[in-house]
């Protein structure tokens, strides 16, 4: 597990820049970028050249140590008012991921009480490295806690990638994989490819195949088969917000195989960090779906793969609601069977 | 309706030649292939030339008609003896689809009966343009029995392409979705992209559009969560080989729709020729599903979207129970809840 953890990092802070794996050329093309600016890094959110929950938490976090910067080299004592208006780009730039907002919540309780006399630099690098080695810590724990709650010699399905690429660490679906396979609980992983961004194929499919851990990639649409054929002991996905009571908004595709597996009595586990609790939110109804361009379905790799002038829908995620999921992992513990009532000893590490 | 069949015609028979349009191509490129010889014909569509399985049967009435022309020529008054190898690669071209063995099997009760002395290719052309015509008719009956299940201004799902290019007219589900829109039964139509080999983006977005049909392009995922909003009240759908149970072999992703389906309270509609039933197959465990090449998965339009030396699974086709369907609708009347004992009803016309 470690291996696979060590091999892929995309995110870096080095030479006072932040650098970001391009995971949109991946798995054929491995680039790295480099960003000195806030702004940048907010249209490298919104253009995807990282994604990921807890992946989008980490980056904005180190977003808002360039913008700190930046708001000093040009406002001197009065930086913190010039922050608002990067930190209200970088909010904005994808709505369905809560770990974002939460990021830029946890830099702004730490900057509002630096004074105003210095540079804010090197105490808002300190908190964001801090986020980002908890995230790797909570991959750890996440892992041992999910791969737990599985039987020897499962075969699960994943969807979308929630491994070291979504993650600081070893990922969360992808951490309780990684750990599983180790511990001898998982012999074998399908990987839904998952349209129209492809996260999938990309790169889960890329991360197992360097961690060796034995792999099959599918249409997403062969997931229903698979599990009629009983070879399916678990799904395990990743999350980019968690609401109150347990519904669970992910990658577009999930509520499809949480009904899939409620049908053919397979287990659906949600693995994420607290980071991915919207406690604000009481029920997935109240999440915000992101729509993205026609072009993610219409053309792939600039290939175009439709008629011109279709219309298209591209909802980014959809709502799992709690009685479909088995298990919710988190760092701070397990939660069987979510809902309002068994979400609420989780409430308390918060 | 009668417009959109005018206008897209995949296969024809012209210059004593088979022409075929280019399905790989479409919709970005209209390319139609001729073909002289049986063997070309057998490649086509194994390589999916042409595809759907009411046009794979009708081509390959047109290619018996090749082989016997290529037989009568190379081996005169022993021309029936010759026929034996081509007719077997042209079986064994695609396994699943039983309108192709259908059409073999109904040339071949022609030809036996052919004398020996003289050459046979008038009277297998006649035979194979009847077997094209039938199929043309019955797709008008189909359309007009299936839009009759349907309640004014229903919203509908299709998956992969069982339209005009998929048959000899109008098609069998876009049938039943042309005449429904003509009719004021069907207001939108939400289509699935179907992957790997995307005809749902490709052939029936490009069908419907040319129809003027308001359509709804989007990811396979997408369905649950559209059928989660209320917005979808059936699902139409062809096949390529029914059981006498009345269990379905159609397009992978076909299962997964019917159980989400029957999740929702979405109705389920599959509509295919007689030629589609299979009396022979008992239940859907009987029927081989076709797996088909990984390169299918890991590549689109030659552009590459996996890693290197990933392990795939490509079944081309799923199997949905009878118990999830609740019509199918041939050109000899509509099977409602099917069942080894309602489907007797069409055993007669057989």
């Amino acid at each position: 597990m470690q291996s696979t953890s060590d091999m892929i990092q995309p995110i870096k802070w080095q030479d006072q820049q932040l650098h970001l794996l391009d995971q949109r050329l991946l798995p054929t093309q491995q680039l790295w970028l480099n960003y000195e600016h806030a702004s940048e890094v907010s249209n490298a959110i919104r253009d995807m050249v990282v994604r990921g929950a807890p992946a989008i938490g980490i980056t904005a976090a180190y977003a808002v140590v360039l913008a700190a910067r930046e708001a000093w080299n040009k406002a001197g004592v009065n930086w913190k008012q010039a922050m608002y208006e990067p930190l209200a780009k970088l909010a904005a730039s994808r709505p369905t991921a809560v770990n974002l907002s939460w990021a830029i919540e946890q830099m702004t309780a730490i900057y509002v009480n630096l004074p105003e006399t210095y540079s804010p630099e090197k105490a808002l690098l300190e908190a964001a490295t801090h986020i980002h080695q908890q995230d790797i810590a909570a991959n750890q724990t996440m892992g041992k806690l999910g791969a737990d709650l599985i039987d020897p010699d499962s075969m699960v399905l994943t969807h979308c990638n929630a491994g070291a690429l979504a993650t600081g660490g070893v990922g969360t679906a992808l951490g309780v994989i990684s750990q599983g396979y180790s511990d001898g609980k998982i012999k074998h992983v399908y990987v839904d490819e998952t349209r129209p961004w492809l996260q999938g194929a990309r790169l889960t499919a890329w991360e197992l195949l360097q961690g060796k851990i034995p792999t099959t990639l599918q249409a997403d649409v062969t997931a229903a088969s698979l599990m009629a054929s009983g070879k399916i002991h678990w799904v395990i996905v990743g999350a980019d917000r968690i609401a109150a009571n347990g519904d669970v908004a992910n990658k577009i595709g999930t509520y499809s195989l949480a009904v899939l597996a409620k049908y053919h009595q397979v287990k659906f586990m949600v693995v994420a960090p607290l980071s991915t609790i919207d406690w604000q939110t009481e029920t997935g109804k109240q999440i915000e779906i992101e729509h993205r361009p026609s072009r993610e379905v219409t053309h792939i790799a600039n290939q175009q793969i439709a008629p011109d002038g279709v219309k298209v829908s591209n909802p980014a995620f959809d709502v799992t609601p709690a009685e479909l999921i088995n298990a919710i992992v988190t760092e701070a513990g397990v939660v069987l069977s979510p809902s309002v009532t068994t979400m609420k000893k989780l409430h308390k590490h918060n």
